[in-house]
């Protein structure tokens, strides 16, 4: 039984769907349409959607680790939000809040992306429905050591034991598109309902998701599991000195294999993809990773096995 | 005769395909391949571009006036740099730079915007040159009282009497994208390829434009005349509480007809456009005037006859 539930925005605050939404959403006064459930709607960074800034200090949604959260002599903006925000919907480990959205958009093209920080049961059967729901979503897990972090998460979603980062893109930050904002939406009211049936007693949409799947495939779920980071080019004072090539612009969730073009150089010089294994890139060209030179992740496509019941 | 050129990119500090470009092109030594003009490029932001920021204190590119080049007490960061580019590149009224391109994005789809801020013989030439070499070329014209300052004009290319401010778009703020910076070094490249070969007595090149264009349309250029912004729907604390409706989204340079809708609100209702007449919405989405709750900008299509010979 899922109680209560937020709807998270503006965690980066030059991503501006997440903010409208909830707005609209609260305008819309869409918790009235759930009996089973309490709903929350947030803004998370407010000082940094004031701003226009991804993060005043530094990146809030790498501020929940339990080691950070536990830390009161961390001075940034961020660190202190973070607290606040845990308070709010948490404590992290013993939480409020059962469930959690947290909106983002990305300037690479990645579709609807469910980004799952614990691949839990429950987890994994709501990313199944929406993916036979809605078109162009994707699964990407990131494993809590992915960071370094064994055993731990640095995600605000890591605060509730349920829920998923929701990642829209390709969008621009610092505006609002009405079908980036369709889709959010689409996908939270989707969720939603997925809980609302579930609570009351679930065999409806289960079988709603299981119908739409064609063949033996629906206790199965394609999961892109993140790997690594692969960096720009760099000149010998560390500027980035090479520009995604076309080969593989726009194209994540796509295969990736040895010989590939990723890069052109300055001097118009070619770099090749070196990974023998076949490889999946995600956030290709995302604007908030130049200042870490940072140019695209790789991932590895995954089968998960899921129970078909709820 | 052109004698000195100036490239300029960065002056909105978050649009990277301009000094990226400028790298490129001095990394490639394009300069040496044009014998009748000097070539510089100029970085012309860079603590904004250093720190990802549009304009630090205030827009650089509306800094020109020179009223404000001439007044000494001005403090901000870009009233400062402002002078500094202008005795580098000018001074404006007796310039040593003749002609300057000033290199922009937008994350409206407005493909490749040649921006003249003087429509002289010698820009509408070149813009009728640039529009039979390459795809997807629109002139725009921004007349100098445009910003209610009759006779004078605050961009940077003013400097120089010949030139123009290159658009390019769509795409996201601080990324660099392959098929941009193709697109603009294309222009950039068409635009001094011209110019020498006008410095060089200029037959070819006039001949080679006219030759692509069919019929009589060779003297005539069509124009998209800067006329109004047009701002967001506000709430009554001034927030935008509405989201560019898809019936104009992405649809720069096409024509906008009384009733047709322009606006979706936070609370569903749809607003119409009421002009009666017909006018082509430009910069539609731009996410640096979001700050100022501009949602799009106002043209009027003109014809303007130029001579046939160059």
């Amino acid at each position: 039984m899922i109680k209560n539930i937020a709807i998270v925005g503006g965690t980066h605050g030059n991503e501006y769907t997440g903010p409208f939404l909830i707005k609209r959403l609260c305008e819309q006064n869409i918790a009235a349409n759930y009996s089973t459930f309490n709903s929350q709607f947030l803004l998370s960074n407010p000082k940094a959607y004031k701003n226009n800034l991804r993060f005043v200090d530094i990146d809030l949604n790498r501020s929940f680790l339990n080691k950070d959260l536990n830390n009161a002599l961390l001075g940034d903006y961020e660190a202190n939000r973070a607290k606040v925000v845990n308070q709010l919907l948490g404590p992290k480990e013993a939480a409020k809040t059962d469930f959690i959205i947290d909106i983002h958009t990305t300037t690479a093209n990645m579709g609807i992306s469910i980004i799952l920080v614990d691949k839990n049961e429950f987890n994994l059967k709501l990313a199944r429905h929406l993916k036979s729901k809605i078109d162009n979503i994707f699964i990407y897990y990131m494993s809590p050591d992915a960071y370094g972090e064994k055993m731990d998460q640095s995600f605000l979603v890591s605060i509730a034991k349920y829920g998923f980062a929701l990642e829209l893109g390709a969008i621009p930050n610092s505006i609002i598109r009405h079908d980036i904002l369709k889709q959010a939406e689409d996908t939270i009211l989707a969720s939603l309902a997925y809980i609302e049936n579930m609570n009351q007693g679930g065999e409806n949409i289960n079988q709603g998701g299981e119908n739409m799947n064609q063949g033996g495939e629906n206790n199965e779920l394609e999961v892109f599991e993140h790997l690594k980071m692969v960096e720009f080019p760099l000149d010998k004072q560390g500027n980035i000195e090479a520009v995604i090539h076309e080969n593989i612009q726009d194209r994540d969730y796509l295969p990736l294999q040895k010989g590939e073009p990723i890069f052109e150089k300055l001097n118009g010089d070619i770099i090749y993809h070196q990974e023998s294994e076949t490889l999946y890139p995600v956030f290709i060209n995302e604007a908030a990773y130049y200042y870490k030179k940072i140019a695209f992740s790789l991932t590895r496509k995954i089968i998960l096995k899921i129970p078909r019941t709820a």
